[in-house]
Order: C-alpha cells, then structure tokens, then sequence
C-alpha cells in the first residue's frame, strides 16, 4: 500500500501512544512523521528531569523499549536505583542504568540552558528514532490530581499510588503561561494530516492541547484531524482511563472521548464492535473508521496505521480552515 | 595484638590510602578512625558532583570496591556510560551504574543545600563503612597542573590522558579561601594519634595540608603524626607518582617524602628496603620504621597497620604542643 501523506502529526501520550507513533513511523515514508507530546507527566527524581512519555516514545521508536512492559529500556538493570535505596532514598519510580544514562543526560543539558525541545531532537537523532519528537512545550507543565487524599503531583498518584487515590479533579499546573515550541506549530502548520494517539484523553492528550496557542493551532490547520478510541469495549488496553473516567463523571465509551476532542476532530477510529459509538459520532457528523484498534505489537501497530491512513484520504482536505 | 590507641586520624587520598585506611579500621577498635579525605580531585560530570578519593574511601570500607582495580564498586556495570556515550557525551571517565547512583545522591543534597561533610557522613553511615569520613573541606578546592599542553583540571590530565603530559607546577585553586570542616578540626583535637597515608603526597596529601588552617592544626595537635612512605625503592606501588615527582624537580625516594612533612611527623615508615632514607631520617630526628610496606589485600594492610599502631606506642605525646 503507498500513501500520498508526506508530514504526519501525531499528538501522544505514553505507551499507547508510542505504539500508534511506531505504527505510523513502519506505515510511512521516512522523515515523514513528528510526534508531539505530553509533558504533564514530567517530574524531577533527585534533581534529575524524568519525561516519562518522551521517554516511552523516544526508546520506542528507537526499539530501544522493554516490549514486554511498553515502557523503560529493554534488559535495563537497577543498580544506580539499589544504592539510592542503600542511601536512604525514595525509590518507588523504576528508573533503570541506562534509563539514568538519558535522564542524567537531559538534566546536564537543561542546566547547561538547552531548551527541552533542542535536547529532545539530539536524543531523538543519537538514538536513530524513526519519528521526531516534540514536547508540546519548553515551559514547565505539569499534571496535579485533587483526590480524596488531597492534591497531588502525577508520578505520585501514577506509580507511587498505583492510581489507587479516588480522583474528584484534574490540573494542568502552568499550562495558562506555557507555550507550544516553533517547531511543534510550524509541524501542525505544515501538516498533511494530524492524529490523536489512543492515550489516555484526561491524562496524555489533553495536557496537549492545554498549552496556550496548541488547540487553536490544531483546530485552524488545514490538515483533517483523526482521532483513535484508547477503549475497546468501554474498557482501556492499559492504564487508569476507564476508572478515572468514571470517577470524573464521563460516561467510559469511545463516542465520550470523541466528544471532547470537538471541534478538533473530522474522524475517529473506533473498535469493530463499539457499533453504538460508531452509529453515534456518524450521527455528530464525523466521519467514522470501525476496525480492529487492539495493537498486537508493531506489525499490529502497523495494521492499524495502514488502515488508518487509507482512511484518511477520504477526508477532505480544508485549506480555507487555515489562518 | 591491643592497642591503647582509640581516636586515630588518618589523612588520605585514593586507592593507597584506602588500603591504608581498611589495615587501621581493622587493626582498630570499632568507631576510633576517622579519615580525613582529599577534594582536589573532585570533578564534575555531567553535572554531578564526582568525588573519587572520597568514593574510594568509602567503597573499601564498605567493602563494596572493585578488588582488582583497587577503585569503582565491585561487579559494577556501564549502561549508564554507553548511553552518554550514544547522546554524544564525553565518557572518558569511567563512572559505573551502582556509582552513578552515588553521584546521583550527593548532588541531589548538595543542590538541596547539604554540606559534602553532611552528605559525606551520611553516605559513610548508610553504606556501613568501617570509619568515618571527613572531605578536607567543604568549599572548592582544585587541583590544577601546568603541563608541556598548558593548564589541565585533574581528572582530564590524570584519567582523560593517562597522566602523559610532562606536569611543570601544581596549583590548588581554591586553597587560600577553603576552611576545614569543624568535624576535621575537632577529630584533630581530639586525637591520639594522627596518620599520613601511603598516598601521592603531591596530588593527594599537600591538597589537604593546602586547605587554610588545616596544616596548622595538625602541626599544633597533641598526638604523635606518622607518615607512611608511598615509594619502595624509589618506585610508587600505584600510579604516577615518581615520575611527577622527577618532573617536578624532587628526589624520588622515601626520605624526600618524609621531608616534604617537615615540621608534621614525627615518624616515618619506610619500607625495609630503604636502608638509606631510613638513615637519613633518623638523622634528621625521625623516629623510624622500617618493615615490608606493600599492602597485599586487606590481611596485608592489617599487618601493617598493627606494626604502625604498635611502634606509635613509642612515640611521645606532646600534650604541651596543642594550642
């Protein structure tokens, strides 16, 4: 299958959305695809900066990736994280030698004054990743959760919690003054087209479109916009979508994470036997792709993508859209 | 074997004075070493704060140490380094992953605004170490060396090029200005015993005796000061001492170590091999030791160690001398 798209977007979070960005980079030409991302997940671990997402796509698309978890390095060790427990430290974040090797890294360059976005292309080029990747922002962003604990910072609730604390509210500390870097804009000014990665909407994806400017730029690009379903059956492949959903109030349904993403989606692709939420959004006027969205490794991955950019070129280009 | 001795101060640098340090700590009753340890040979990499005779110190008498190389943590790999060395870092200097877990620490703390002294002793009590470990000082302290290629920073002379360029002069940036720590000075009060390790007098001993203050305060201690000659027969057991020295213009022998103390020992141990320099410090005024000084594996060091405490048992205290 050839396709005509040469500069693909894709707006992502973690691991779900790291396998959609590794569908796409197998499905495309080289070159052809920029991957922005989440930083609310983002947290310092002794001084050091830990972009977990980043991170995820970045050894990811590098098949650097422990595929057996879908995040960290594959056949990592954990002697730095044993003598930081020996010194007294907390030690509830995994963080493996050569995932330090990255993250001390980072940190180094952030001090030395490199922008996040000029630090993440280096990586991303050193590596050999098959995609750019582009922070969503340089500013500091970063996800709060108000619980029935009281407020706390994502990595806390995610790992240290195991997202056991009941969630009543979400944050996007900082994102009113953050700004989307030059390259993540002119990426989504110069697009072809643009796709939502199934990640987790509350908790990846719109800490996204919270920086200031991101939303607008999407929504006023001529390229169609498609975005995928992280449900299957009202249930999520990973992670705590569908309880955080419910705790919130949202109905857990393909068509409700669509919903959110209005104004900014043409399409969505949900799963072959979520009819109701298909018949539902074709109802709001989106054009709609029901297939198989479970990816069963990269050539599953690769399936999905393939489909997905079929698709898309029945969406209709709107150039007036642009400013 | 008993000894009266119950507060002994050893001044150290790297791998000699670490052997030295674990012979005391185990010819000693539990709890009365305290080794005072050279910062001259600090760096940082990456922006973490590396401490290698600090760390050497601490690694042996944890017993966590490399054995064969006499440096770095026993079993320890490199993933950290390889992925430095794929983000294009410089990784010239051999930092493991159980030893990046270190650095990683203390410059957490130091940043956090904890002294090296604080960190130090908290590291020396999490890890078990068989002594207590005191940095010369708190404040920076350098070694710089003017060489045939022009002034070089330690680490980049002594491991980044194999100590090969010719050394002309010694500086110790930092020296005038850096203060001891109140631990050091009170562990020199106190003491009834104080040691000069076997360590390169000119890169590892003189940056401690740099820091203001501290030569004097040894000088006016109560308790008896003995050195340990770091040359048998005119050649350094470890590293690039004797060729240091004939660039630097001095004699390479045991005698002229001794002398570079002047005014400091009251004793020297010298191997017995050295008839000559043994004379010669006897008539200088020097009580002396004369007995095999090559530390074989920490029984050796032992040995030695008991042989020192119990010819220290000779010496007289001046308790007239303290200030």
């Amino acid at each position: 299958m050839t396709v005509r798209w040469n500069s693909v977007v894709l707006l992502a979070g973690g691991v779900g959305g790291a396998r959609m960005a590794e569908g796409l980079a197998r499905a495309l030409p080289s070159g052809s695809l920029t991957v922005i991302a989440n930083v609310g997940d983002d947290e310092e671990f002794y001084g050091l900066r830990v972009c977990p997402d980043i991170d995820t796509l970045l050894y990811t698309l590098s098949d650097r990736i422990d595929r057996g978890q879908g995040w960290g390095v594959g056949g990592d060790t954990v002697k730095a994280l044993d003598v930081l427990r020996d010194l007294g430290a907390p030690t509830w974040m995994k963080l493996g030698d050569a995932d330090f090797g990255l993250h001390i890294w980072r940190s180094w360059r952030l001090r030395e004054g490199d922008s996040l976005s000029a630090i993440t292309a280096e990586a991303t080029k050193r590596f050999g990743a098959a995609a750019k990747i582009l922070p969503a922002t340089d500013d500091r962003l970063r996800t709060r959760l108000d619980t029935d604990e009281g407020w706390m910072d994502f990595q806390p609730w995610f790992v240290g919690r195991h997202c056991k604390p009941k969630v009543k509210e979400l944050r996007f500390d900082g994102a009113g003054d953050a700004r989307p870097g030059a390259p993540a804009l002119a990426a989504l000014a110069a697009a072809d087209l643009i796709v939502i990665a199934p990640s987790n909407p509350l908790l990846s994806i719109e800490p996204i479109l919270a920086v200031s400017g991101l939303r607008e730029a999407i929504a006023s690009a001529a390229a169609p916009c498609i975005g995928v379903s992280p449900l299957i059956g009202g249930k999520a492949v990973k992670g705590p979508l569908a309880r955080l959903m419910a705790d919130l109030g949202h109905q857990v349904t393909s068509a409700a994470v669509a919903r959110r993403y209005g104004g900014l989606v043409d399409a969505f692709v949900v799963d072959a036997g979520d009819r109701a939420d298909a018949g539902a959004l074709e109802a709001d006027g989106l054009a709609v792709l029901s297939t198989d969205i479970l990816m069963n490794g990269p050539p599953g991955a690769e399936r999905l993508a393939r489909e997905l950019l079929e698709f898309a070129l029945t969406l209709p280009v709107q150039p007036g859209r642009a400013a």
